[in-house]
């Protein structure tokens, strides 16, 4: 079982993504997560699938991902070479025994408090998913009343991966450009 | 015209993101943004969407996917009374010549350099939307080269709808269980 993040450049239109998690969907793929967003060219939005397994099947998920007619270009993003980060929301029970230990644990993480009520805390905090992990580990104890969660976006570092779309669409490489 | 933002509690199954996100595309319903994580009851996900539409079409689609066996609760997630965060991140082309100009706008919105080469940075910034749009305006004349973005998550302020699932999976209102 292998870990694998693409990112997906699609069409931003309607259906693709309802698309994009049918292929996984259908093969009974369990998806970890998947965030979607348009990019700075509003043509296009940006995909990223967090999906776990064996690695052949991962890789004909790929090739599968390529043929449709909506996708752009994919790129796997690899531990060491791409910055990737989730954001996470919680909203734990507290009261005036257990607030400032909560914060304190918050501020260890540089998590920022959100929404403060008599009997509750909203608490908001961007990192790895071993960073998220490890915080919702430190909250053990604490009753987490809800949680939600972004799922993973990234991106490669560095610009050896670059492309940019000219008018027609078509992929420069961004070495290109600089000639 | 209107937004609207639904926090919809599913089950953490194989295939109930296509069938969410598929309930929109039929209809032919552009969406603006869609958001999937596991929450703290791993029998369940959180899937957050961004919504954009006539208000009978919307509340039409709010009854349809209460009509979906995998939906388990939706709310909508109103601005004064819920705490809404996107997560971005964009890698822009620069060099000496801009450098520390795009790191203090990075510092005035509160942003992170997540990474630096010799031409480029990658940026990290949380916040609502409208600060996020407003980042990136700050960013006119700097090259963008790519932009990752996870869409919309949040969460209600203060208590007042939080439910709370048995081992059966009934929903007790949170008030409920104070008694």
């Amino acid at each position: 079982m292998q870990k694998r993040v693409f990112s997906i450049l699609v069409d931003n239109t309607s259906g693709v993504l309802s698309r994009i998690a049918g292929m996984f969907s259908r093969r009974g793929f369990n998806i970890d997560s998947l965030t979607v967003g348009v990019t700075a060219d509003p043509r296009y939005s940006r995909v990223t699938v967090v999906a776990r397994g064996d690695l052949i099947i991962l890789d004909q998920i790929e090739k599968q991902l390529n043929k449709l007619e909506d996708v752009v270009d994919i790129k796997k993003l690899e531990p060491g070479r791409s910055v990737c980060r989730e954001l996470i929301l919680v909203k734990v029970l507290c009261d005036e025994s257990n607030r400032q230990n909560i914060i304190s644990i918050a501020d260890i993480f540089r998590a920022k408090i959100v929404d403060v009520s008599i009997e509750s805390l909203v608490i908001e905090l961007v990192g790895s998913q071993s960073k998220l992990e490890a915080f919702l580990r430190m909250l053990k104890g604490v009753e987490i009343l809800e949680l939600a969660r972004t799922g993973l976006t990234g991106l490669s570092r560095g610009t050896f991966d670059v492309k940019i779309f000219d008018e027609d669409g078509r992929a420069m490489e961004y070495d290109f450009m600089q000639e």
